[in-house]
């Protein structure tokens, strides 16, 4: 057997690699973007699995390291977990087999929301999984212990944001349904912990008044990864814009324009990719 | 190369493979099993990768290979497809491929239809990829080409169901939304055309009315099967009733409990297995 290469020192020309479940990581993509203007970015939906948050770690360590692999094999120079259950139940995993440096959307939403609260009281919501595994907890209370954490798992938010119903009776419904306990809690932050919900914050912000700080953890993770790639030297210097490239493990997904649309990214080209064991074997 | 026997004839006492993209189809295995009380079953449900309502017929039908390979194994002596959306779009390729019988939800639940409806109007209800594909228009149409067929994706009453928001307000406001304009279209019929739909029959009745007669795709399917194995001489003559082994790909769906109460069928363990490209290229 040969000897293979498996880790070439990151160079600052290679992209930025970013995957979420589905397109709601597409948020991310904005915020990097808008953060990092001149970096490529190579964005992985695995709408063919999607969604993650009702499954368990094993699934979602299992797609998040083929995912990661099929990342790596484009160049990535780092690895953006955009993605709230995934970062919640495989960054661990994902750091002990891959050399790429890797950021999730938990820490930085953690920070941001210690910073923001003046009562400690921070609420969270997010998927079934990302709630279970209470990631939000640890990390804020790595941060500062005596902040009371409330989370609500919200499972139908992201079947009504596909459905573009941001402003339906039925969704403003099922956020009274989810908010008015953690309201009701007096908490003063709410973290938006599912990358869909950025796309729902107009709805979010009229259910949870104004005395409610909310915490996008795209913006946040954005200002990680500038962060990360100046002091490792690795900021794209190129004078021109960056380039996005965009690929999805399905190609009928409905909810791609209306997120393409609303997040002003300008998509023209989706590719399809096939993720699944066999790329991890490969490795 | 040593030549593999792949295609044993069946036998009796072999199983019935079932499978879904999830839990939905254990409304098929209790109406199989009301039917046919002596016959093993082995039922695979995709739920690391579900639902497969919103996704391309690529991604469905190379699913479906993956599962009908592992009931294959099984030793399966029919296969069951209890899942519209893989019977709108899987059905050929996997006829195309495996030598077992396979037998889907449409062609029963179109029959079921035409023999029901009196003013020749026909309602669809199920997903977004079942009613794009036309599916059950073509196999109304090819019984009656003379009766109407009216079709409404409903993509938000799987998750509804999973959430087990059997009579809540908010599911009838989205039946009253799918629903009303297929009852201002003079339907006397309609079809639950997703294997979740008959735990939701109370409710859907409760809108449609009592002039509308519901077609179940569960209990078509059934009779179906138990047609086929009299035919075929491959009926169960144990002197015992069946027995039935459930697998999941996914450990943790919190629907399942819901379902396995709601259909009474006791299901003590449940077995986690992983289907992908592998067990496929392993035929």
């Amino acid at each position: 057997m040969t000897t293979l290469e498996t880790s070439n020192p990151s160079r600052p020309d290679q992209p930025i690699g970013v995957f979420d479940s589905g397109i709601g990581g597409l948020t991310v993509v904005r915020a990097i973007k808008d953060a990092l203007p001149k970096e490529d970015i190579f964005y992985l939906g695995d709408t063919a699995r999607l969604p993650y948050g009702n499954k368990d770690r094993t699934t979602i360590e299992r797609y998040s390291l083929e995912i990661a692999g099929l990342l790596t094999v484009e160049g990535a120079k780092v690895i953006v977990v955009a993605c709230n259950t995934a970062s919640a139940l495989a960054l661990p995993r994902l750091q002990e087999v891959f050399r790429v440096p890797i950021i999730g959307v938990i820490e930085s939403g953690a920070r941001a929301a210690v910073a923001s609260t003046r009562e400690k009281r921070v609420g969270i919501i997010g998927t079934r999984a990302t709630v279970a595994s209470r990631a939000y907890e640890r990390a804020i209370h790595a941060i500062d212990p005596t902040v009371a954490v409330l989370s609500q798992p919200c499972p139908l938010l992201v079947p009504l944001i596909e459905e573009g119903m941001f402003d339906h009776s039925v969704t403003i419904e099922m956020l009274h349904h989810y908010l008015d306990p953690l309201i009701a809690e007096g908490i003063d932050t709410l973290v938006l912990g599912c990358t869909h919900y950025p796309l729902l914050k107009k709805a979010i912000a009229g259910v949870a008044g104004d005395e409610i700080v909310l915490v996008d953890s795209a913006e946040n993770c954005a200002t990680s990864v500038q962060k990360l790639l100046s002091e490792s030297e690795l900021e794209n210097q190129a004078e021109r814009p960056g380039n996005l490239q965009v690929a999805l493990t399905d190609s009928s997904n409905p909810f791609f324009k209306t997120a393409d649309r609303a997040l002003e990214l300008n998509i023209n080209r989706v590719q399809t990719r096939i993720v699944q064991g066999v790329t991890l074997a490969a490795l």
